[in-house]
């Protein structure tokens, strides 16, 4: 398979991009033929953006529940229908995931949710990347820790046996409130062993900084660092509330945030991302939509644009998080983090490419096509979207995307009855 | 004319909704024919959007200075490139504007800018609602009033003069510290005099309120009162930086104030709106995008969610400005700011109509519609835009569409070289 997208707008020139394979092989003016030719005028390539936490089949839950209290939302809303949840569910909650991420110039993913081999199988079935995690929670139970981890194993294996390239496993502790430090610690070390990013929830909320102090006399941060969770492979979702001693740590241990802003504000953790601290230190930031519970959509333009507008306001500083930083973090700072060869559009990397549509209002004039990608476009901008070498999205036009929405709404209210 | 929507849901229920000439004449099953029959299956009608704080034509600086400290990009970025606006780029300008409106369902905006023969002329090309006010400076000169109460006098003609119903004079002081006292007091008696709806920024910054205060030994909010510009007439855009006595004084003016989270996070006022404070006191909130320069869309959807998240990041509450808020603020409260027969579908109103596609992956599942529209939509996902009982847009087209994104992108190139 070839796909040569002719005379695309790249970095403010006009060029072929030609991939052979999963791969980006030439960009230039390119003369071979392919077997796939996209007109690519009036567009402009970006790399596929990279969302680093989200739980993609809450998508089943979109809607479900909203300003609400935490608790009151979680407990009533959300744990009692999650309960209920079957791989099927999950499978179809991921693939509408999927469909609106492809749709949104999105192609990859950190996910963190049950059913991992539903997930799998979405991924593969979907066309795009995902890294998927089991989550953990044992309710701070400090019981078996051998079988916690060999079910951990267990799933990882289950992942793998899908057989897709583009679905990676990896492990989701869930966070500091719901895992015990010895699990935590256990899975610090397979995570090692097994060379497996970790997934987690990390000062999310003060409260959750507040209880670990109070429940273990410690301060969280520094705890998770003495037992061995905090790595180059952890990529630590939310990171709000963290003490400037907590930035030196995370920045020495190679951590990545998973900044999260829309969540954030829609579940008022009363705080934001310590950006410019995290950037002081060369903490990798990165940005993740979260679940559809609590968001509501898989957007990641219009993250980018709430990322860069929560920073000016947080900070009282228009120059704070400018677009052109807005748009590595959901770019070449993801991919990193999620050990994917993508998030730029170069000669050897993987072929993950995403056409913006120029001829829409939002994108006109063009006098700087960062700010326009940043804050003016949304998803809907996207054109087409090339995962992996393959055209996933033409004109707007995914294939089986009816039957993707039908199954899913299905699901959802099969789901909802199931209570 | 009349146009016959089938089998639409609207506040829960299917029904049909008919409409003849400008006027919504009946909801439920509709058995007549209609000149134009919109099948309203997978689709929800919600009233038009009112944007009550913008400067249309800036779509021409979109993109243009950016993540800038204000006063550099003022003076550096726009004013100077403002100098040289002529009639056609303001046409073209407004134009696009009008085309990112209708395609993202917004109906009826509120505008400040120059040249308002030229806006009223894009709005009667375009099909929607505009309230135009000639932008009136006289940095603090208290020089000859009546010759600037005349030049007002003679836009407000100016607008009338082009003939159409949809484009509605009005008065626009620009903001406390480019106006002096005489001449806002001036204005506030044409007003009352013509019955002019007065657009002005109020309370925008800190520095605005401190800087009046040093200038005059007064309080803004009280002398603005005193001298006789506050009434049900004026719609105050910002209104960030009001104490509470302040508010009182809005209140018992029935100042509406017009809110727009995006500018006041992307220019970081310092502040959000004390929306809590004013629902107390009873006063009317709307929704503005303010100018593509400042925002840099016109995505009304956009808008609710920023300002329903913006509340709950600012109070520390997640239930604060729920979901159904925001879109009341859209619609309803907006028209009623605008003093225009729209905001609602009910029988007698103005037919201002949005349908939205609820087949996109964002709409799916459809546990709450509101919801969806606040939280997971984007202005993408309106279908067919009415206005006026005129189908503006129907499936995503536009008439004219491709003119008006090529010359309005000429305009910009010509106005920037021009400098």
């Amino acid at each position: 398979m070839s796909v040569l997208i002719r005379g695309v707008r790249l970095d403010g020139k006009n060029v072929d991009i030609y991939c052979e394979d999963d791969r980006i092989t030439e960009i230039g003016s390119v003369s071979v033929e392919a077997d796939h030719v996209i007109d690519g005028s009036d567009k402009a390539a970006i790399p596929g953006l990279v969302n680093t936490h989200t739980h993609a089949a809450m998508t089943l839950f979109r809607s479900h529940g909203n300003d609400l209290p935490l608790m009151t939302w979680l407990s009533e809303k959300i744990w009692p229908i999650e309960a209920h949840l079957n791989a099927d569910d999950i499978y179809w909650g991921t693939r509408l995931a999927c469909l609106e991420m492809i749709k949104t110039g999105t192609t990859a993913f950190n996910d963190m949710y049950y059913h991992v081999g539903a997930t799998a199988r979405a991924v593969d079935d979907s066309g795009i990347r995902g890294v998927i995690s089991a989550v953990f929670f044992n309710m701070l139970d400090t019981g078996d820790i051998d079988a916690a981890i060999k079910g951990m194993t267990d799933q990882v294996n289950e992942i793998r046996s899908v057989g897709c390239d583009r679905a990676v496993p990896a492990l989701g502790p869930h966070a500091p409130y719901t895992v015990s430090d010895e699990a935590l610690g256990a899975i610090g070390d397979l995570s090692e062993k097994e060379d497996l990013l970790v997934h987690f929830h990390l000062a999310e909320t003060e409260k959750e900084i507040n209880d670990y102090k109070e429940r273990t006399g410690e301060y969280l941060v520094p705890r998770m660092e003495e037992i061995g969770l905090l790595s180059p492979r952890m990529i630590a979702a939310h990171s709000v509330w963290v003490s400037p001693e907590d930035l030196d740590i995370m920045a020495r241990n190679g951590v990545t945030a998973s900044h999260c802003p829309i969540s954030n504000m829609k579940l008022s953790v009363g705080r934001a991302l310590p950006y410019p601290e995290m950037m002081a230190r060369g903490i990798p930031v990165t940005l993740g939509t979260d679940g559809c519970a609590s968001n509501n959509d898989l957007d990641m333009f219009e993250t980018m644009k709430f990322a860069a507008l929560l920073q000016k306001h947080a900070t009282n500083d228009p120059t704070a998080l400018p677009a052109h930083e807005a748009l590595l973090m959901a770019t070449r700072a993801g991919a990193a983090a999620l050990s994917i060869d993508t998030g730029e559009i170069v000669v050897g990397r993987k072929a993950d490419i995403v056409l913006i549509d120029l001829k829409r209002p939002e994108m006109v004039p063009g006098h700087d096509l960062v700010s326009n990608i940043v804050y003016s476009a949304n998803g809907s901008c996207v054109n087409t979207t090339i995962c992996d070498g393959q055209v996933l999205m033409m004109d707007r036009i995914v294939e089986g995307e009816a039957e993707v929405l039908q199954k899913a709404a299905e699901a959802a209210n099969d789901l909802f009855c199931r209570e």
